[in-house]
């Protein structure tokens, strides 16, 4: 059977409208379905409320115990709350959890060295039966992007990742897609040009842009995941807008090895 | 079999040398067994960290929009998750979730004669075919006291009567046991007296307790509570100290129809 493992960020959390759009199209979808979230805006605003200044090294957030309470507040609370209630009000059996819950994603604090990242995890081991228990219970897990380290520490930990590493482990069971789903229409080759999508990218094409520099930055850490996941035997990887999963076009970016 | 429902609240929740002892005591239970746990402190420091001023009419909270979202944040984000990795760390299996989860409970908002009380939920539904599936998987359901309406609306609701509910229901699958573990040792007959604990409370001593103004007025909801799950036919309802899961005696107050 399929199994479709979507992951939404960014702008489709914080526009009620793509937000309201996707959800619509997410809960019709027929086959076993795991939703993962990001953050979008709500733990930058609650940091700020709370007057905490956020603290960056190289452009790569610093999360201290202070600000890990507040991504847990943010995402494993009122994020995922959020989408979960408005998930079962169109039909949707939902269950929100983080990687602490049944064990289900657990991670390693991060390396100290070179710099330390403070409580970030890396991903140690999905448990794939747990979550493979909740799809058979009729449910669809509606993940945070918060995990722990099975020694009584949450992590905060990278919501893409978490997707492609959740994907992976779920072949066991389903023949599995992975999907991102953001406000563009897929990878650009000018980030100026919101319809310059590049349809497909190979490793072979992948190494090319990069030596040329053709791929936006921040988009770089989402290629990875995707071709590890890819390279882990999940069957069809995509990059593509809030809208894709009901817009039958081929105007994303679809991945291949 | 036996299943025990546990709602803990207050200053077990708050004081961090009793929350220990109270989660390996509930970890070491053998039997499937369902935390329920109310605030603590945790939302009204973030209310204030936040500047909300709440708001109380005859002496009862009043949740608006933004209590809401704190105590989403509060209870479902840092508490429950905190207790969920706590409980990983001492091997107990749980799965930290609130009442949309699953559609576990849902309520309606309390109707708005003769106070508005706000975004507040009284328990229409337990979904106990869903709570005996997270339980035949062998893990160990913690309820943060956030439920929703089913329409979208997550709702604040009372922790207590919500592990009576959920005690009330789950009997259609397990000879089921409420407890309420607090930092008392009981019902006290004067409140001044740590150790004057009223062993037994009847229906008929009830009344009398009632009439002769013998109970603090705090814990005359949470009795309602118990006396309407034994009518329901929950097998053993007892309101004790934290440490009263291991602590073999009878110095604890038990509630008998």
């Amino acid at each position: 059977m399929k199994l479709q493992v979507i992951k939404i960020g960014g702008e489709v959390i914080d526009d009620a409208q793509m937000l309201h759009r996707f959800l619509e199209d997410f809960s019709a979808l027929k086959n076993p379905k795991i939703l993962v979230h990001g953050g979008g805006k709500v733990a930058s605003n609650l940091s700020k409320q709370l007057g905490l200044t956020p603290n960056f090294v190289n452009g790569r957030r610093i999360t201290q115990s202070a600000d890990l309470e507040v991504v847990v507040m943010a995402y494993a609370g009122k994020l995922n709350k959020s989408l979960v209630s408005k998930l079962q009000k169109i039909g949707c059996n939902a269950i929100g959890i983080s990687g602490a819950d049944g064990d289900s994603v657990r991670t390693a604090k991060r390396v100290q060295s070179p710099v330390d990242y403070g409580l970030v995890g890396d991903i140690t081991k999905v448990n794939g039966q747990l979550i493979n228990q909740l799809i058979k219970a009729n449910l669809t897990p509606v993940f945070c992007a918060i995990t722990h380290d099975g020694n009584g520490q949450l992590l905060n930990t990278n919501a893409d990742t978490m997707a492609a590493a959740i994907a992976s482990t779920m072949n066991m069971f389903f023949e599995t897609e992975l999907v991102y789903c953001f406000e563009k229409q897929g990878v650009l080759s000018d980030i100026k040009q919101p319809d310059s999508v590049i349809q497909e990218i190979s490793q072979k094409k992948y190494t090319a842009l990069l030596k040329d520099k053709q791929i936006y930055e921040g988009m770089l850490p989402k290629l990875e995941n995707c071709f590890k996941a890819l390279k882990n035997g999940v069957k069809s990887v995509k990059i593509g807008s809030y809208k894709m999963l009901t817009e039958d076009t081929n105007n994303h970016t679809k991945l291949v090895l």
